[in-house]
């Protein structure tokens, strides 16, 4: 107790060397080193090293590692939350043909704390079902087929609500009603980190329908409208909000051009004080009286409904084929070829046994361990129709151009579908689309800069991780000087631009987990090319027509200076007065007018 | 069957077309689809939705996005299996205090196959866990400690042998014995990716000591060497062998000049033909003939033992707090926090138990669930020590600029080790070098292009993805003008050198699990720019001093040219012979060479 004062009484920084002494100590006395050759590190053997291997559960892995989801910052944990809610909610809606209809809330409920509550009008999500999808990671129903989705990994919103848990100890809150049930199932749910499952925390019914507060184009509140089936989830976290290319804003007014279907209704609300000078305490201004922002619906058609399909033989590697010919429901070879994948009728089936040199009718599953090398090479030696691509859903040229010209001011537009392409067995189609303002035309694109590059996978905005993109790869690839841009080596063409770029596949290859950047498969970054290059010829018949029209311009006002003098010197020669002089000045300009100036 | 032959007989493309329109007919018949609203795509409602749903296991996850791993191309497919072997092979020598010695050979077994096997003399693997370690994704010892090593995720090795499965179908073959085992075992294993655990396809015991094959520097092959224990581990896939700057060749030397304790000795084999127009059946040619390159150890000391540390409370979230404090061994929160953490004493606990108003005796798990708020907030307003550093071992300043010595001809060497910092409550420790030619003077190094940047982490060689490193957008963000050299805006300095960066710490945050691009923290990307500010002082010092040294020698040639005019004069005006002439000439010249001239 006496030295305790004593302590207390000394200076700050002596007392902290004094403590830090005895912290060392205390650390140095519980590490009690085993003996070993080296300093007081322990050597490990075959047997020391065995008794420290465990199983690293996915849960654990991912929130030691939770950058590669996309919560490395409190700025891009709240986009990347809103983002997974919100793929889900569209995907939702679309998978059971309701146009979707979402609200995203964020407040702000403490300094660095916000709760993001994503509600939709989708078919709701059946009890026994809730807490996986949000509190267990590698869960859900879009990994495991292959069809163009937003989602398709099952980590997403489990991940956002591991990060909110994490950081506020705060649980995931659902709320969910589908068409036939009276009431909605309210529930509370945590992750088990260790082993990667749900935890209840609170599991009620509650009358609920979903409710959203479009405003009136003339700022005034409209009428709520409410729906009888659809989810909410709420998840506070730690955040921070900001405005700018990388926020929840942009974010969602790409999403609101890439899916014209969707209506959507969207508000921050942040803590302030009653006070002019924000002096006193901050309090969340109440719930009424915070305006929403609403995107109204573009068209009231859905995007054409995109099909399952089964791999094709082509993309299969040979360790792929043998399990899959081990787990088939067939019993017959030619039958698990022709039923388990596209593009095999029962008659090419045939014919690649035979070339094979396989009977038919064996066993698959006996193949699959002694032949499997032969059915391999006789694979991919028959010829194959392509992948079928009704499981994709394009933008659309038209779309393109009609979203480009409602979101940027511009003199150009231009937009390129390119037909669909295969990528280890994945079909996937890319689109691109050009708007080209004139020289300070639109302030937001300056002719000094490099152009703006918008990305887009499966109608999702992609904003993070740009330098890591296909997209950007293959755009800075191009040589768009060829087009009448400059380009400084290795960089992104400079001009008044915005270039954009979608890519619709089955299964998207995300650079990481977090799904902001495509991977660098040499088939995507050609047809990324193609597709650009395409564009890039229609932006460069636009400049050099608008050049030749600028010279043309320059021409007649050069000629149009000297009219006037001309019109003089006939007047001295033919000496003329000066009514006819005047006459000569129209009658030139006259023609000048009517002449197409050949450049 | 006439049906069949009368298309046999048809031209190719009609027959295809004949044919792809029965496939078509098959598939719709196949696809049966349910009633539904949209055309034949049948809609989902929440209890559909719900039978779909499923769980993922990681090796599934990590199958379909293998691009995520390191094994989205064949090319790169071989870099990252030797990496994650070598890196394997090194931790486990260093743990257990052996000097490492490492064999890599390369053979190719068809076309785009190869098998790649890597030997160690490390302390073995016991039998009961090496189907674990090389087929079970998410399991090894590393992850769950803050100690430095180079593989920390517990996927690496597994992975390689998975690709290697799923392209060539073959196993995964273990060859390790033990210090205190007679015969090694040999076994082989797949992995079941469905369930994400091995497969044991054979398992044998066998005599066998591990042997490297030493060149001496004469070129001669020297005596085989052979240890009591080691593990080998061989995997066969597809996979194309390339040289230069993104090869195996690259990353093994640049993995010897940052382990100069390390001895390597390495080969590839390529299939060839007997024939002098290689048109012949290619052979893979024998072993004996085939020579293999070595790296000799450039130390007899390893470096120095890195200790494991527990987590620092200020790098803690609540979230975890709460866990650590449910599953800790300490009955009271007191011992809770002063042994389940580092840098607190049982003094500090207590004064953090006061601070936040709790007894230092209750509970730990009763305080998890209602007072840990308050404690969380009283331990990051409590002052600590920084973590312990013991845990990193930097190269270290001499042995950077030595190892740079050894690799790159150049004219100024420097290099600059940081104090140990810290990030999300993880120590880490930054160190850069740089290596500047004379331009001209090294034929690697132009000084028209970008410099060359070398990435390290834990001793680790990191060769792909340099556009998505921390590293590389930190260089490129520091001002390279104000120490002399040309940067366009937004891209690396131009000019001969090299920029060396290394990252030591206990948990590396990698940009995805294949572990070759550090994220953009910033507490890191502020230590690179440090360090590198402080080499570039250096490097501006050693510009401005060579730049006064030509200048000067410019200005002595200048003064040269007209000694002999000078002397001409004199001759004249004072009337000089041509011997006096020459004398003034001379000492003239004498003067010049004994004065320094300030320029």
């Amino acid at each position: 107790m006496t030295k305790k004062k004593k302590n207390a009484k000394k200076p700050a920084p002596e007392r902290r060397a004094s403590e830090e002494k005895a912290t060392r100590q205390e650390e140095a006395a519980a590490a009690k080193p085993k003996p070993g050759k080296k300093g007081s590190v322990a050597l490990e053997t075959a047997e020391s090293m065995a008794r420290k291997q465990r199983e690293i559960s996915v849960s654990e892995f991912f929130l030691k590692n939770r950058h590669l989801l996309g919560f490395d910052s409190p700025r891009r944990a709240l986009m990347t939350t809103v983002k997974e809610a919100v793929d889900n909610a569209l995907d939702a809606c679309e998978e059971a043909g309701h146009l979707p209809e979402i609200s995203v809330d964020i407040a702000q409920t403490a300094e660095n704390r916000f709760r993001v509550t994503v509600t939709d009008n989708g078919p709701g999500i059946v009890r026994s079902q809730i807490p996986k999808v949000f509190a267990k990671l590698l869960y859900g129903s879009k990994f495991h087929r292959l069809r163009m989705s937003r989602g398709q990994q099952g980590i997403g919103i489990s991940a956002a609500g591991m990060y909110g848990q994490l950081t506020t100890g705060t649980s995931t809150h659902i709320l969910s009603r589908s068409r036939n049930q009276k009431m909605a199932h309210d529930i509370a749910v945590q992750i088990d980190t260790k082993a990667n499952t749900p935890t209840i925390i609170s599991d009620d019914e509650r009358a609920w329908c979903p409710e959203f507060f479009p405003t009136q184009p003339d700022g005034k509140p409209g009428k709520p409208i409410s729906y009888a089936h659809g989810t909410s989830v709420s998840i506070e976290m730690e955040a921070t909000y900001v405005r700018g290319r990388l926020s929840v804003d942009e974010y969602l007014k790409q999403c609101a051009i890439v899916n014209p279907h969707l209506q959507l209704h969207y508000r921050v609300r942040l803590m302030r004080s009653d006070d002019k000078d924000e002096k006193g305490p901050k309090t969340l201004p109440a719930d009424e009286t915070t305006p929403w922002i609403s995107y109204f619906r573009g068209v009231n058609e859905m995007p054409p409904p995109t099909r399952e399909i089964k791999p094709h033989p082509h993309g299969v590697e040979l360790g792929m084929l043998m399990a899959m010919l081990k787990d088939t429901n067939s019993r017959t070879l030619q039958g698990a070829l022709s039923q388990d994948f596209s593009r095999v009728s029962s008659k090419t089936a045939k014919e690649i046994c035979e070339r094979a040199k396989l009977y038919p009718n064996a066993r698959p599953a006996r193949i699959a361990h002694q032949e499997s090398e032969a059915l391999y090479k006789a694979i991919n030696e028959t010829s194959l129709m392509r992948p079928p691509t009704d499981c994709l859903a394009p933008i659309g040229e038209e779309q393109i151009v009609s979203g480009l010209k409602k979101e940027i001011q511009a003199d150009f537009y231009t937009a390129k579908t390119r037909n669909p392409a295969v990528y280890r067995g994945n079909p996937f189609q890319i689109e691109a689309g050009l708007a080209y303002a004139k020289p300070g035309e639109n302030e937001d694109l300056n002719a000094e800069e490099p152009v703006r590059l918008m990305r887009f996978a499966n109608r999702v905005p992609l904003l993070a991780m740009s330098g890591a993109c296909a997209m950007t790869k293959s755009t800075t690839g191009v040589n768009w000087k060829a087009y009448g841009l400059s380009q400084p080596r290795g960089s992104l063409p400079f001009g008044p631009m915005v270039v954009m770029i979608h890519i619709a596949s089955v299964w998207v290859p995300f650079t990481s987990e977090s799904k902001e950047a495509i991977a660098h498969y040499p088939e995507i970054m050609r047809e990324i090319t193609f597709a650009l290059q395409d564009c890039g010829r229609q932006l460069s018949h636009y400049l050099s027509r608008k050049r030749r029209a600028d010279e043309a311009a320059r021409k007649r006002n050069f000629i149009e200076l000297y009219i006037p003098h001309l019109a003089l010197g006939l007047k001295e020669i033919l000496d003329l007065n000066d009514r006819q002089e005047k006459t000569v000045v129209n009658k030139l300009g006259g023609m000048l007018e009517r002449t197409h100036l050949d450049v």
